[in-house]
């Protein structure tokens, strides 16, 4: 499902961890993604079949994209002469770094404009999205549109990738921590690089880990880049469950310092 | 040229300051845009011609943007199909600003793999711009592609958006003092607050201004909001001819403030 080419020029490393670690899927990754950003690029054909990219702001109504849009934007007309579209939702990346290590997604599909019932869910979805958008909501030539999603790429950055399974993307949850993750991160990284040591040590095969820093977290676990004797190396470690809050997140977290601590006898470092 | 309707909702305010003011070309703001971002969305057509969008690094060779991209990519197979694309590049947005006021452009035309010294030649921009890239650059599936541009139209933000003229796209240079302007807003409105209100007052129809902030600067001039009896409004003033740095920058704005005291014989205030 994966190419991992690019990522490790053709050599894979071994891992330190459990490669079946609980881990999002792709679908789960991406459904995470459309909740955190609000614009995209809207791809659409314009009369004669030039595809054509334009910004666009978006809200997710469960697994489609819509659209507040005017008549009068090039993408409308377009539509209008050809439903076939896609949206490319990337991550937001920060200064220097390396843009194409980040998360993006192209949902493809065809979209149409709502009426009635569907106008209104779209309109409830957006406007909660979007609540600037309230204002020119109801000029004439601005209508809701939607984007059925019959297909989807992810690339998760270097060497993560897929076409997602329509199912799995129907069901697919954004991650209820993705708001607090940098927060926890931060905290983790400021106040307690002494229990990530710990975690490194006891519970992956990095057991001459002599720092950690924190990278990530979801609903499953989280994500360490470990100080090695052989270099930086990453670490995933799965919570005992899957997790809805920070609450959580802080139990499992204060948990797993228990236990390394147990094994070493009580000893911190 | 622009359309201004959704800017105003119809109606007009009356200018409070020079309508023949020097100003930016959309060409010019266009050019000014692509070389700030380095990353857009390559829209392609899929084998049937669904249109589709994914995340790309680029660099501006001249008029057009090169890209260095793999064969295993998907908008890598979608151009050999058909070399149909277009590039969307978007200003970057900060927080909870409304994004619909960015900046974006879309480039139109057609990507096609460069050899020889087109290569060459779009391989030194690229790498100018994305020395990271080195590392895979001569990787086998790579190939330096360029968008031939024919068509682009920009959009400014509410209300300014065109097709811009190609004559006049290929001729335009980027703003030379773009890279400074953040850092000459930032001192202008901590340091020279009073200064700006002088200019309100004295070179523009907002002569009861009480207090204003620089909201943008460009090789032509510089523009405020200004705080006046009817709320905020925008005023554009020129330089007395176009700068190239911001000790012209500097040099212009000392001016203009000797020249508002002249005015009030001296007073500062």
């Amino acid at each position: 499902m994966a190419q991992d080419f690019h990522a490790t020029g053709g050599r894979s490393q071994e891992l330190l961890y459990d490669e079946d670690v609980a881990t999002p899927t792709h679908a789960e990754y991406a459904r995470t993604l459309v909740e955190r950003v609000r614009v995209g690029t809207l791809c659409t054909l314009r009369g004669g079949g030039h595809p054509y990219g334009s910004f666009c702001t978006f809200a997710m109504d469960g697994p489609d994209p819509v659209f507040l849009i005017s008549e009068l934007a090039e993408h409308t007309q377009n539509l209008r002469g050809d439903p076939r579209a896609s949206l490319l939702v990337a991550q937001a990346h920060e200064g220097d770094a390396d843009p194409l290590a980040n998360a993006r997604l192209t949902l493809v599909g065809e979209c149409r404009p709502q009426s009635g019932e569907a106008s209104a869910r779209a309109r409830a979805a957006f406007l909660a999205r979007h609540p600037g958008a309230a204002y020119y909501a109801d000029f004439k030539d601005f209508h809701f549109w939607r984007l059925a999603v019959s297909e989807l790429r992810y690339i998760g950055g270097y060497g993560r990738m897929s076409w997602v399974e329509l199912e799995g993307w129907r069901a697919a949850e954004p991650d209820p921590i993705a708001g607090a993750a940098a927060g926890i991160i931060r905290h983790m990284n400021e106040d307690h690089a002494d229990a990530m040591v710990l975690y490194c040590r006891h519970f992956s095969r990095a057991t001459d880990t002599s720092a950690a820093t924190m990278t990530g977290v979801d609903r499953y676990g989280f994500e360490m880049s470990a100080v090695t004797g052989a270099g930086p190396r990453p670490i995933r470690l799965a919570f005992s469950q899957p997790v809805t809050s920070s609450a959580d997140v802080r139990r499992e977290l204060v948990e797993l310092v228990k236990r390394a601590r147990a094994l070493t006898g009580g000893a911190s470092s």
